[in-house]
């Protein structure tokens, strides 16, 4: 969590830069109006503070730190290091990146540059010592931003050459390399580590070769990782008690944030949901925030005040909607409720991005009506869940190296071109969070001894010791739920040398012999048998594995196709727990009857009853109890807090037993 | 128009270098029975011209002028420079453009070259005066063509650094440009105009920068202006009483064709309608061309005698369609029926392409004798309309710089993806054309004050001046429509800093404070209040802009959404006149109901009461008033021509009255 | 034919540098369960053999060399030249293609080499020397197969340079490539060859060029026969009895197939038919193999022993699919039937590929049981129908050069832009392929006086002797059936200067005006007339020729649009025989029952009558006359066997008269 907070920071990002001082002056009254208590500064301002290389102008910058001062605002503070001035690009032009299309990028976007430049991180790490330096000691600094939003890959010598040198301390020896990515398949085998190209679109590796995409995406997460440690090492230095972060973007496929945020003090990232997208997948990405560093609380770095601008079609944000998606991120794990941006900006890409002020400059919005409404609660919520951890005996393990060798670094080698990990691991998630059950986003990594009830969808990939683990977990009484392409592949996506699911075989007590893609529009049936959900039927889709058991009990067939009749799901008894293994990709009808029966096996129960689309989720911290009511229906709800006594922080009122929330309505219950 | 025309030119391309004297001859006589009076050449004969750097080779091109003398054919010479020859390109490579991609091109294409080019130009120049020196007093020269279909963007190191100059002549100094272009927006603060880039997709920002983007098009018509006048400034030396032109391609959203046609003696423009366009889409464009020279006649340089060969589907004009579309063209403001092409060719990309003698080589074809038909009608027509304009009360407002900064320059920048200028402009347009009341497509710079109404979509980009300009006209009594997304960013795409609609705050009565993107399939209602058109309801799409009156009337409420009963349809008194505001994209009824009732408000009506499908359009000159009668339908049908009278030009028959019309006939009608 | 092979080879590609050595003997023993007795290999293995330049290891090969003659295995030894070693990459950067795009390409994927380097030649010369000289003397190498799937287009300077020199070859001077070209329109006269540019998206010829590019397809065609040649020299020098071939890729477009097998010993190819493709296009496209070397057997080189994994949907096949095939492919002409692969890899792009053996590694799996089965039964044949040909009274003629100029030579040209030339013309060979009509697919170049019946579909190209050859075959008594697009275009494919259909119109009888595309929602109707299937009505699309008769009788007229009563269909008695004209593309029926009626007329009969959808096909050779029956159907179906007398080879049983075949079953049955 964020050192010395004392409070839900609110704000977001500024660019004063941009504004003269009266309206710097008229935004730190809306400011105060809104109740905002954090601006993050000065991401973009690179160009300004570092007007030719070497000679610095902070001055402007002094001023603001004074008024945020004067104002009773928190700062944090970002290294501007996302955009480097056009100067630092024309005369380095190194710093650029090459795109997989093997093309030179000239001086444009932001997050335009080579994570690899030796010169990009030279003057990355003299402005962020600048900058450490000078504000060092500033009294409201709270936080330490560094650039924004991470990962572009890129194509350029350097990162040719780093790869190399990345490949070589990983293999050793071009023997080892050869051997573990088993070049020997169409006459790949190299002699010298000189001969490895990156994969592109120049040499078709990018969409035919799984095992150097998956090391090349491995490769960028770790560049990516030095590059940020390169700023983070320095203002350690001089601010060693201040949180360090950076915001993850909504690109999350880029890089292994389990990996990337071993090395931030924080979890952050960016929170832009499609208009009307799907509460339980907005929830889902907070939970895999709140997983990465094994549930502790992260922030929300960003979220609009209203539209984007970006997708194809911005819907304005409904009224209420900021506050249920603000209420809803701090309910997952959330300790600050930030936006991008508190003013809005007349040019560029975002110029129609909403704001808490918006062009029109002043409060009588129905936007800076609602951020104030927000603000205001904030306030009398103070502290009361800052911190909090929401305990859950069910996981869902989530694993980057899967996600890549399935989807990104696949494309055209799998029997089924139309995998969606995120998508498709979303649904087990959802089936939990329609029934309130809390579910922990689990790392390969993780501690898994925690757990009632693991699934592992789609764990394609078997890095060392985690079949191990997980043969542990369910020998100790766990109950673990794997799936079809579960255990496939080695480390480097090589497919097991033997049957499958090669080292998920023996747990499971099955043999994969084959699989059957289906179409998009096809389906096949799950006839269930062995007393379990005996005798409903569901539907089912993607592929159909043909299965043999082998000691595992059947509890469904396929009901039609060549293997009709032969099981689709099944059981194994394994120690002292249980091994199911779906096949296929069930509808959602299923998934709900399986986590339903499974939580009720394993004694797993939602805190509370509540209607349909109310959501309840817990904070825990050393002071306070705290349950959140999220109403997502448009009409009154209620739910069951049976004999528990509550007070609702934002209304003052005292609630227990049957209890009614109004539509699109929040409550924040302190336990009594 | 055109100087010293004395009939309506009527023939075409013609490209003789292909063929042999017999061939050549064969042709003489069947333009002579087809009435083909005027032929351009030679376009694409550079290479044969020139075959060496300066060294020229005239003497065939001699021997076909003769035989057009000989014949009685007029002579639209044609610089033959869109076309360079292989040697050029191969001698010097800058001559080629580079793409948007970064890929620098290889000879190939027509209009394959860089318009910045210094070799380009002194080649062109050269190649036009020899062409001037050598036929300036050839007495059937009546029209000089240069080049063809400009519009090739380039963006290579010659486009670069000229680029920078002219921003460095239109923003002075890097601190004024930076203040423009809001550059601290994103960081993009420059220090010297050679960290410019172009924008391509290289740097993003040919979807990201609104503002260079909008500059670059600005800058490739000047370009292109100078690449025109490089060549024109050379004829005119020579023959200072020639009407010098170039025609305007389809992709009329390349260039500001209002600034180029400035430079042009007469508007030309190729007219290639897509298989069962909409009629009145194609007199739209007619009259946006009409429009470019403040309602003088211009020229039809092109358009095809039967099926074109680069549509998805090139249908054959059906019988009676050339005709029809070519009486439309003149109906219009066109002052000439030129086809492309008179023969057809026998290889390349447009073998296939139509052509008034097709590859069967003889008159006995359908389009063969559907073009000599025209050709004798148009011979007793001779100059009856020619120079002729048509008056009208009503004027739409067309503005590149709108059309640029709301759809190319603003890709994935605005809240709904889905915008389209022209599609969506042309709708006011349809619901005029369909009354037969005349319409004006009109330049902002244009005078307002000879109109009764104004239409004023999607005026987004309020240019210094504009906005007074509407002013005043809706001061002294005009009535002005303007619509969502109207007077929302200045001359450099920047937002307005204030509420929407900005400059057309005050006179519109309202404040926009927010706007709701639709998606393709989601609709609103527009239910109407107030009196106009009262009871009504219509549906409505694109977008919601949510209006708060500051003393406009409210016309129309939304029927649905959280700003359901907010108006979208708003009136404002203001000086004599009245600014009606649309705050979202109506159906055609609306617009038909609209369009109706405000000329009957400003007593505009159309010449004659028709039948459905029966489009009226006149032209006057100093000799005659002419109607033309075009039947749309595939039915006999009416129209009321009251106690004029008229004789038709074709038949020679007198017509008054209740008239009827066979289906597909056309009748041009001089009142008596 | 294969030379001296004495049974069908079975068996296919195995790439044991993958393996141990302990798993290879396991291979041994599953081959011979199997019946496998061929392998092909070391197709990708040159990096292994040649670590570095001039240096060979081949001891690990000779020692699997040893053990195939232990287990009694034939070998077809591959040059392993689709996949040079990244060394040489590396080495020799020349070796790397550009692609169409300009892009200089890197190291990666197989068949990624310009077939015009000089350095890669010259580096597969030497290898393929080693393995000759090598194993020269080897008593089982019963095949040189050369490389793999050859096909990739490469656009480098080295192949800029060789166009050149191959234009020059071809034409001689500038002025005859001119004039052949057509090059005076658009401007595009050169003055000297090096002024010609390869067409790419560089200088858009690609799309807007059709003669450059037919010339580059047929360049290309030249060029990759020099660099099959390069290598098949050197073998046929060493061992002048081995059979040497190289396998056509699924790709077939991209290779003038009938030139390059003119310099194999034998035609090969890659059979992987989309999941649920229809039997008729898979024995299409055998036809067409067949068809290659004037109705010589072929090899089936590879297909899948079960999924492929670059589909979109790579389905397994169905229990008893390949078997069906299989027997398909030999039905059809193919002495082998081979797989890829006989051991499954476990990384790369295909590592989900289907294989004989596995990832299990065992032979108790659906795949292995069933390939062991047909390998039984094969053995059981052994060389019954070896050699066998196919006789045929019925040819289509197929042609390269048409299908290029016709679809992807002319990308935007043609008034229809909706063409696929292997689609449309095998709806003919389905019409016969459905009532056992048997039917050879024929170059232009082949012999016509064999057939009855000669049909030409789309046959646009009229290349030097083909208009007198085709009324030479009319002339004799032939029935040829052409259709709308053919005869129009030269060798150049410049289109006839003169009246449709060209060389085609005066044994046609007929001129063609215009032709109307349709949109692929569009439909016309054939309205019998003339007593040729009188009364009936078809339905037609794609487009309508406007057709006058010129001698012609009126079979068809259309029934809509406005030259609804113009024939559609026509037919022309010249000399002994008739020329059939179809100037619309028919539905399957007017196909179905045009395939009906001619034959009739013609005499030409199915062996027997069956059920629908019962395949039959012959194999005759000197010792047998053997007779497939393959029944498609999910039901048993039964066919008429007449008083014939056969033996099922598979099953020893002898059946006659009329005779019941089960449910996805073949009986090969030799004649008695």
């Amino acid at each position: 969590m964020i050192k010395n907070a004392d409070r839900i920071y609110y704000g977001g990002d500024y660019n004063p830069d941009q504004w003269d001082e009266a309206t710097i002056d008229e935004d730190m009254r809306l400011f105060r109006k809104a109740g905002i208590n954090l601006v993050t500064l000065p991401v973009f301002s690179w160009a300004k503070l570092e007007p030719s290389e070497g000679v610095y102008d902070f001055e402007w910058l002094d001023r603001l730190m004074d008024k945020f001062l004067e104002n009773d605002i928190k700062v944090c503070l970002a290294t501007p290091t996302t955009a480097q001035p056009a100067w630092l690009s024309k005369k380095y032009p190194q710093v650029l990146p090459v795109d997989k299309q093997g093309r030179k990028r000239t001086h444009g976007m932001r997050v335009f540059f080579c994570v690899n430049s030796p010169k990009y991180r030279e003057r990355a790490a003299a402005i962020a010592e600048q900058m450490a330096k000078r504000y060092q000691n500033y009294p409201n600094l709270v936080l330490w931003h560094v650039a924004n939003e991470y990962g572009t890959y890129c194509y350029c010598p350097t990162c040719q050459e780093k790869f190399r040198q990345w490949l070589k301390a990983r293999y050793g020896t071009v023997e080892n390399l050869n051997r573990q990515w088993h070049t020997c398949f169409w006459g790949r085998t190299v002699y010298d580590f000189d001969e490895i190209m990156l994969p592109t679109e120049l040499n078709d590796d990018y969409r035919f070769n799984p095992t150097v995409n998956l090391d090349y995406m491995r490769f960028m997460t770790d560049s990516t990782i030095e590059c940020f440690e390169n700023e983070a090492r320095v203002l350690r230095k001089y601010t060693p008690n201040v949180t360090i972060q950076t915001n993850i973007s909504g690109h999350i496929e880029k890089l292994d944030q389990f990996k990337m945020t071993r090395h931030m003090d924080i979890a952050a990232w960016d929170n832009y949901p499609a208009p009307g997208a799907d509460p339980s997948f907005v929830a889902f990405k907070h939970d895999l925030m709140r997983g990465l560093k094994n549930g502790e609380s992260f922030m929300m770095q960003e979220q609009s005040p209203n539209q984007q601008n970006w997708q194809p079609f911005s819907k304005l944000k409904r009224p209420g909607e900021v506050r249920m998606l603000s209420y809803q991120a701090m309910a997952h794990g959330s300790d600050t409720c930030l936006f991008f941006q508190l003013r809005q900006s007349i040019a560029g890409q975002e110029m129609y991005h909403g704001a808490v002020i918006s062009h029109a400059g002043h409060e009588n919005t129905r936007t800076f009506r609602e951020c104030a409404q927000l603000g205001m609660e904030l306030q009398k919520i103070g502290d009361a869940f800052l911190g909090g951890r929401t305990p859950a005996d069910t996981a869902i393990l989530f694993d980057w190296d899967s996600w890549w060798a399935l989807e990104y670094a696949s494309k055209r080698c799998l029997p089924n071109d139309d995998f969606n990990y995120l998508k498709k691991v979303s649904r087990f998630y959802k089936a939990h969070y329609d029934r309130n059950l809390p579910v922990d986003l689990l790392s390969v990594e993780g501690d898994f001894t925690r757990y009632k009830v693991i699934y592992a969808p789609y764990l394609y990939i078997m890095k060392p010791g985690l079949p191990e683990k997980l043969k542990d977990f369910v020998e100790a009484g766990g109950t673990l739920v794997t799936t079809t392409l579960s255990g496939l592949a080695d480390e480097n996506s090589k497919a097991v040398f033997g049957e499958y699911p090669g080292a998920l075989r023996e747990i499971s007590g099955i043999w994969v012999e084959e699989s059957d893609p289906l179409t998009k529009e096809e389906r096949n049936r799950m006839v269930m048998e062995g007393g379990f959900l005996k005798g409903a039927e569901y539907s089912c889709m993607y592929q159909c594995d043909i299965i043999h058991p082998r000691g595992a009990k059947v509890l469904a067939n396929y009901g039609d196709d060549f293997y009709k009749g032969t099981p689709c799901f099944t059981v194994n008894d394994y120690g002292a727990g249980k091994v199911y293994y779906l096949g296929t990709e069930p509808d959602s009808a299923f998934l709900d009857d399986l986590a339903a029966a499974l939580a009720a096996d394993a004694g797993v129960r939602p805190p509370y009853r509540a209607d349909a689309h109310v959501e309840l989720a817990r904070r825990i911290n050393d002071r306070n109890d705290i349950l959140f009511v999220l109403n997502h229906n448009k009409q009154e709800a209620s739910l069951d807090l049976e004999t528990d006594r509550f007070t609702d922080l934002i209304t003052g009122k005292q609630v227990t037993g049957v209890t009614t929330i109004s539509p699109n309505d929040v409550m924040v219950l302190k336990k009594l």
